[in-house]
């Protein structure tokens, strides 16, 4: 099957949040995608809404069996169906774990610079922001271990939040690194949960590793969550799953989902589900394609055209970080002009903390043409925000 | 239009939780209907579908206008558009005001017998369950007014889950019930949680009273929660809304809904909630004569064939509340008694707590054969609990 990755569909006077923009702007922030998602996940939608009665439901193995099959066939890592809760989204299981799994007052380690609503979850609840910032050389981001460590050891760090592949720098984290990680979380009793959102769009290159695959006894401390949401354009689906081997850790994460009312699915979210993860290889295969020959485009162009910027993304996710400290140490600043100069939204690098200041993200989940014009967009913004630097 | 309230969808092998049951069992529990939903709604929800792009979504005034016209059309009385939050289900929102508007340890009041997910949401956040039971005198249920004062009058009281109309006894409110609830909840600084989702299921007489419509100063600590997920049997949808006046209190809501991650609609939620209340008036009708049609055939047999059980049911909900009271005073060993020799499935009283004990519902939301089926099978089911009792 021939798949669409040139129309984008037209969501401008539509509930969306990211085209909720002015006549002419061009909005390349919000992680969504404008391709139409894949037709056999509509297919399965349109089938759903024949049957016309819409009560209360649960998810059954026909469910549990299809994420299996899934992280078998797309990542080599099958989890058991017992290990495994619905839930209504990413962020609604990390805030519901953040409450049942840390205390008030409690250390939640991030790695800056991160996606920024793990900073909601964690401060909405209470609980305080400790960062083992990712070190960054001018070419690549790293671990430093040894500070990352000692604030696991620290008694008051109860949870990590860990970014895996991590949004937006869009490192994939080799198996080592993540074995090393979840090792040390348990060392120090530190519970890892692991946001694997983005765990279908590594481009290229070696997988990412969900931290359920991880050897005992570290596999007694992790959670991962995963979803369709990024993957297939469906985050309006509210649909993910919480794997977690250990049984004692998934009654408190189940009881934590269930009490704050995010465990129940949508009419949607079971057929939608299922279909994505059962017919939709083929699809992500080609979104795969499209999305490496838009990083190509943006790549080259803005080596050839912005010689003041310099791509600095990994091989996961469909957002480009973009390094512009030459330009600016204010990305803020920067994005703002942009978007008032030229129309295209971007993210400002400073949202997601740490270093984050120096850089910017911008989403190329779109047809090529829209990159193309982002790319002029950015390459005229950048410009003029230069000269009116200098004026 | 012509509607069609006479064939119920098959939902055995679905994920339904109605209908997960033994081959032959008749489910008359669970509060959804088996009645397809209005046909305009599924019309909105299959031109959604064909959009394909489903990213983050927000309610827009169209979704709120929808909504505000609705009460005023078929409730007289009009919510102003800032009024009102978004929220994906009357219980989420119930767990999460719980939640910000009380603190641990604080005393919830009820009015047993009362829905028992209240209790849920109550206990499950480490609150205490505080009753000011409903007076029942053997043919209809009142509020002890000097008991209900000096409950809300404790200084650990600081909230009241009104069930409004009430489930499982049927109760419409009259307008000034609702206004001398919520006088004393204000005076006594207890917030009034209204929980409205059987509100357009008055069947007959005078209509219901929405909090949100009483009264200042009063009206300053009210919240009602509105829903079509009742009506229109949409519960899966998971759509509903909160309306608080004041502008403090809504503030409040707000971000409890949002830190619990229950405010973001799902892709169906916004237009199906809008094509429900533009242009659900019709369907609703037609649903309300068939449910006097079924109620009038319940209650007529019942009394000619069970004359050991007494209807109890006001005006309000497709639930019938049935006093069994001379057959047993343990409604949980009588339904399940009736379960194994009938295949009938209905609800025990007794999990609404108070008087329940006494009781059994039934859901008559199912076209009159199912009715009839159901009441044939629950006349053998008491005749033989009877004889089984005495033998
Ligand atoms: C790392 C990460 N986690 C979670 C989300 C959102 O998850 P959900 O929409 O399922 O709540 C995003 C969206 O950008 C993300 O980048
Ligand atoms: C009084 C009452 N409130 C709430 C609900 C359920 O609300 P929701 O499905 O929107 O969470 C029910 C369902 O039976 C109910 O009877």
């Amino acid at each position: 099957m021939q798949y669409d990755f040139v129309n984008a569909p037209d969501r401008t006077h539509t509930d969306s949040v990211k085209w909720d923009v002015k006549p002419g702007e061009l909005p390349m922030w919000i992680a969504d995608m404008d391709f139409k998602t894949a037709p056999e996940i509509t297919a399965a939608m349109k089938e759903k809404i024949a049957l016309g009665a819409f009560g209360y439901e649960f998810p059954k193995d026909d469910y549990f069996n299809a994420v299996a099959d899934w992280y078998e066939t797309e990542h080599n890592h099958r989890p058991k169906n017992e290990w495994m809760i619905f839930t209504t989204g990413v962020v609604p299981a990390i805030s519901s774990i953040v409450r049942r799994i840390s205390h008030i007052g409690d250390n939640v380690l991030v790695q800056e610079p991160v996606y920024n609503i793990f900073y909601n979850s964690i401060l909405n609840n209470g609980r305080h922001v400790l960062s083992g910032d990712l070190q960054f050389d001018g070419e690549k981001y790293a671990v430093d271990w040894q500070d990352l460590e000692q604030k696991l050891a620290e008694p008051l760090t109860t949870l990590m939040i860990f970014c895996n592949p991590h949004n937006p720098v869009g490192k994939v984290w080799t198996a080592e690194e993540v074995q090393r990680i979840a090792d040390l979380c348990h060392k120090h009793h530190v519970t890892l949960l692991s946001d694997e959102i983005h765990g279908d769009l590594v481009r290229k290159g070696p997988d990412y590793t969900p931290a359920f695959s991880v050897e005992v006894p570290a596999k007694q401390s992790v959670i991962s969550l995963v979803s369709p949401s990024k993957t297939f354009n469906v985050a309006a689906l509210h649909a993910a799953t919480a794997i977690v081997p250990d049984e004692n850790l998934r009654e408190m994460v189940s009881r934590g989902l269930n009490s704050d009312e995010v465990a129940e699915p949508n009419l949607l979210a079971i057929p939608a589900t299922i279909a994505a993860y059962e017919q939709g290889h083929d699809w992500l295969k080609g979104l795969k394609a499209q999305l490496n020959d838009n990083f190509d485009y943006a790549a080259e162009f803005i080596q050839a055209k912005i010689p003041t910027a310099k791509v600095i993304s990994g091989t996961a996710t469909y957002l480009m970080w973009i390094d512009v400290h030459e330009i600016t140490d204010n990305s803020e600043k920067l994005v703002n002009f942009i978007r008032e100069e030229t129309g295209l939204i971007v993210s400002a690098g400073s949202i997601y903390r740490g270093d984050g200041h120096d850089f910017i993200r911008i989403n190329l989940a779109c047809p090529l043409e829209m990159v193309k014009d982002g790319m002029d967009r950015l390459a005229t913004g950048i410009s003029k925000y230069s000269k009116w630097l200098y004026m």
